[in-house]
This record gives structure tokens, C-alpha cells and sequence, in this order.
């Protein structure tokens, strides 16, 4: 008896030892500074209850920008290359993009080509490539590709270039009560079948661009089918319009790394009571990349003044994180 | 000592009886009868861990449509009460609608007229009524008349409308791990204000018909002005649309009560696995109102049909709801 009281003294020692190291220290891929400092006084000021910045649960939103603040977004936009991919895959269906632009481009292999015509080719390769199937289809495809499609540079699944720190912020919030959302310029359902395995987001808290879709009857079962027809781009201006529509409620929390973020940011920052706006800035061609000011992908221009001149939370991703991706040093 | 054990005994042994009361009975306004029988049935099978029914709590949504199926909608939909009564309020900034129709018939109390022009004239007014303000402003408007406005045949307020059984429904199925959301062919954010605190849903699960809105900055801050232009009308084949947009997941079970909730309870129950539909139909011309296969305002024809067909549940509200509304017998 006293021994089986000794060995349960023990176990809760041990038990409590561990959990308090966990509590010390939920952002372990973060180096000591004042991001991480920020960051941790933001969360703490919130959940105290009794103190005048308090709020309460329901209210504990927070939103992330997806390409460039959770995943990487270089050399380019990791929807891109599924595109690319597709193009390549459906290309016996379509004989005629051997002749037509942007598609040539694409099966010669010549991305540079691809892009030359803007906007409206980006749009004519989305639609040849994510409208005609159902939303069960598309689903379909894009678990078959995130599930072996590799970077260029890394050769890892693009789910693994994912940002550690990033996603110990996401937990540490969930921890604390808030409910995480992606609030992205990509394409809504190219993300959600894959956000709650890698980042713990639920379809439901996944917000991005979409294309329409159409009710049918197809042999007696109900399909939702993708049109060829832009629902809504879910960028700048367009994100908190977004925020708005899916969440009801103005975030507490925005997370982001480009201009395309700024409105999301500003929306969320001119909310009553404590707020709290981060921009994660590439400053690691090492690691990662290096870029900002002025690169075509997610340029930070606008939003590096703006975030300077409100004291929002800049992280430099080469001296405030310890770690950039999870693969690193395995 | 003893003394204090044998307390504290009582108060555990009060404390499980009260438990086990509460368990015994979640939805405590419902007669025994299949109805109900169903519900619990279906419950049970898909949160029993090990069964080949059982249903993991993410994938747990409910989807409830509002008017009729949570609270009344007779005499005609609540929101045209607060359109009416909007443009009562707007009308001394409006002198043309004196003589402008379906304006001049609201202000001379003619309801019947008003409506006559059917679906353009109901527009007209929601436009007029609804947009033009910024989201903010918005949300104070429906919050001021929802606690304040009374129905005209019982002079309670709109939500002491709302059915006592389908609340209990509603918390009976949170207590099992399931999100239930609402989704509405009324405005998303006419409901918003007031749905939490009335059925414990809040904004970022409630969907419904909505306007376009734009980002605009006003005095060096971010607004969301409310634009009269209809983004989409969520009713329908709509429904299965909007849930795909909103959650990114099937239902598991859907709850309705008109041939507008046909197309999301077909989508519902043609996914894999035990699924759950239910049609509240209206019989009690004495607690409520009685209406069905005929009726303008949520005819229930079609799915009447396809619920025998299917063996979908169908509440008979006379026979099934011991209480409709929660003053009853207060």
C-alpha cells in the first residue's frame, strides 16, 4: 500500500514536471526575442480573466494568410504547379493546347512562357483545370496529387514545407481557446482537403477563392458540379469581405505576409479592445528565401510601412525562428 | 467527520441523480413516438466508438434551416415584419415612396398589396431595407428590433418564436460532439445578431441568402458597406451550394421543413454511411399553425413525398411536440 501511494506521488511528479515543460515553452522553434515575446503577451493579456483586455472564447478568432505565412509560396505559388501538373496530365484530351498559348507553353515545359499572358492565362489555365468534374472529383485529385507531388528545390511533398513555427502559433492558440481560420488568396477547395491533417484547420475554417458551383441530379444522386466561372478571389480588399461572409465575427488575431494581407490586418487591427497583427517576413535565402519590397510573390511594400508605423509584429524569419521547416535537421 | 462524509455523500449521490435525469431525458418536450424514437436512434448509432455506423466528431454536422423548422414563419416570414417595419421607420428620409409602390401600400398598411408584386417587389424592399449602411451599423439595427419587436398574433417577441423541441434537438446533438449550423434562405446576417444566445449557434455557423459587400475605407478606418446587389439567394438547390462553400463537408443529418429544404436533405442523405433527415411539419392550427402541400409561405409538397419515399423522419408537430413554443404554460 505504501509503495503503490510512493509510485503515485511519483507518477504525478513526473506528470506534472512534464506538462510544465510543455507549458514553458509552446514555441520552441522560436528564438527569444520580441516576435516571440509578442506573440506570447498577446495570448496571455487575452485569456486572463478579470483583466480589461480579456475576451471571452467565442470571440477568440484568429486568421491566417496560407502562401508565404504557413506554407512557402517559392519559386511560385504551389497551386501553380498542380496546375502545371494537370495541364500536363490532361493534355492527351486536349490535342489543341499543343497550338494554344498559354498551354504550349506549359507542355514545352516553359513556365516563364506560361505566365507571359497574365492574369487572363493564369484564369484559362484555373478553369481548364479546376472546373468540369464534381467537388467529390476534384477532391479526389487534389488528395492524389499533395500526396506525391514534390517541390523542385526540396524534392519534399509541398505539405512539408510548411512553417514550424507557424504551426506551433496555430496550437498554442487552439490551446488557449481561439478558433484558427484560413483566410487565402488560393483555392478554397485545393486546401481543405489536406488543412486539418497539416495545420489541425477543419474544412470549415478554411476560406479562399472559389469558382461557382451547380445543384444536379446526375442518375437519380445529387452532385455539386465546378464551373468554369470565378466565384470570388479572395485577396486584399477581398479578405475581409471574406472574413466577414464565412466567420460573422472580426478576427482578434491576423497573421499574414504580403500586401495582399494588409486589408485582412487592417480590418482585424481597428476592432475594439487588444488586437493583434503579424506579418511574417522572408529574410532567410538560406533556409527558405529572401524577398519582399519588391518581389512579383508576395511583395511586403505597403504592408512593411504600415506594420513599422503601427508596431504590428514583423518577424524575421532568419533570426526569429530556430527552426524553418519541420523536415530540417532529420 | 462522519458527519461531513455522509454530507457529501448525499450531495454526490443527488448530484449523479440529477446527472442521470438530465441523460435520461434530453428532449424532454417530446412525446414518445418514432419521431423521436429516431432521433435518439440515430444518435446513439453514430457515437458508438467500434460500431461500423459510428461517425468521428469532426465529421459530425447538422444542418437546421431557420424559418419554420427553428422558429415560426406565419404569418409570413419574420424578416418581412422588419422590413415593414424599417420602411415605416425610413420613410420621412424617402418622400417618393408616398407615391411608389410597393412602398406607398407598407405605409398605408396594406400587407397583401405590398406583396402583389411579387418577387421584384420584395427585392426592392430588401434592398431598401438592408443595404446602404456598413456591417456594423447593420448588426445594431437587427439587434434593436429584434428585442423589441412583437409578433402581431401572440405580442411576444420573434424569438420567443422558436420551437422548444428543436432546441433541445440542437443541444442534444452539441452534448454528442455534433457543430450545428444553420443554413437559411433568410439574411445571414439579419440571424447572426441573435442566434447565439437563442440556439447557441454562433455567427461562423450560420449561412443564409446575403448581399454583396466592399471594403472601403472611411476616416483612415476599414468599413464593409452593404451593397444592393444580391450575392446569393439560399434556397434550394442553393443550399447544398452554400453548405459546400461554408463547411466543405457533407451533413450528417439535416433538418427542414419546406420543399426549399429538399435539394440539403438529398445532398445530406446521399453521402456514406447512416445519415439523418427530418421534415417538422406543420399540423397544430392550435399552438401554431397548420399548413403543408398548398401553402405559399413553406410548402412542404415534394418532400412530403420524397420523405415517405425515403423513410425520412416527418415530426407531426400536434402529436409529437408535448410544448411548441418555451412561454407555453408560463
Amino acid at each position: 500500500m505504501k509503495l503503490a501511494k510512493l509510485f503515485a506521488l511519483v507518477a504525478l511528479c513526473l506528470a506534472s514536471l512534464s506538462l510544465s515543460a510543455l507549458a514553458a515553452d509552446p514555441l520552441s522553434s522560436w528564438n527569444d526575442g520580441k516576435a516571440k515575446q509578442s506573440i506570447v503577451a498577446f495570448v496571455e493579456k487575452v485569456t486572463k480573466e478579470g483583466s480589461p483586455d480579456f475576451v471571452p472564447v467565442p470571440e477568440r478568432i484568429a486568421t491566417f494568410d496560407n502562401d508565404g505565412t504557413l506554407w512557402a509560396e517559392q519559386p511560385m505559388y504551389f497551386q501553380a504547379f498542380f496546375v502545371f501538373d494537370r495541364i500536363k496530365l490532361l493534355a492527351q484530351q486536349h490535342p489543341e493546347w499543343r497550338e494554344k498559348e498559354p498551354f504550349a507553353s506549359v507542355l514545352n515545359g516553359d513556365v516563364k512562357a506560361a505566365l507571359a499572358g497574365g492574369e487572363h492565362a493564369l484564369l484559362e489555365m484555373a478553369m481548364a483545370t479546376h472546373a468540369g468534374m464534381t467537388t467529390e472529383e476534384f477532391e479526389k485529385i487534389v488528395t492524389d496529387w499533395i500526396t506525391t507531388a514534390k517541390h523542385p528545390k526540396t524534392d519534399r511533398l509541398f505539405t512539408e514545407m510548411v512553417y514550424q513555427p507557424m504551426i506551433e502559433v496555430l496550437a498554442y492558440l487552439r490551446a488557449n481557446g481561439f478558433k484558427t481560420f484560413i483566410v487565402s488568396g488560393g483555392g478554397i477547395e485545393f486546401m481543405r482537403p489536406w488543412t486539418e491533417k497539416v495545420y489541425g484547420i477543419p474544412p470549415e475554417q478554411v476560406i479562399g477563392s472559389s469558382i461557382k458551383t451547380k445543384f444536379e441530379m446526375r442518375d437519380g444522386k445529387p452532385v455539386l458540379v465546378r464551373l468554369p466561372e470565378i466565384n470570388f478571389v479572395d485577396d486584399k480588399a477581398g479578405k475581409p469581405v471574406t472574413i466577414q461572409m464565412h466567420i460573422g465575427r472580426r478576427p482578434v488575431a491576423a497573421f499574414g505576409n504580403s500586401d495582399g494581407d494588409l486589408q485582412m490586418l487592417q480590418w482585424t487591427t481597428t476592432g475594439q479592445g487588444v488586437r493583434f497583427c503579424l506579418y511574417v517576413h522572408h529574410t532567410d535565402a538560406k533556409r527558405e528565401w529572401a524577398y519582399g519590397r519588391k518581389s512579383s510573390i508576395g511583395r511586403l511594400n505597403k504592408g512593411l510601412d504600415e506594420a513599422k508605423a503601427r508596431g504590428w509584429t514583423v518577424v524575421d524569419m532568419k533570426n526569429d525562428w530556430k527552426v524553418v521547416f519541420p523536415f530540417e535537421g532529420k
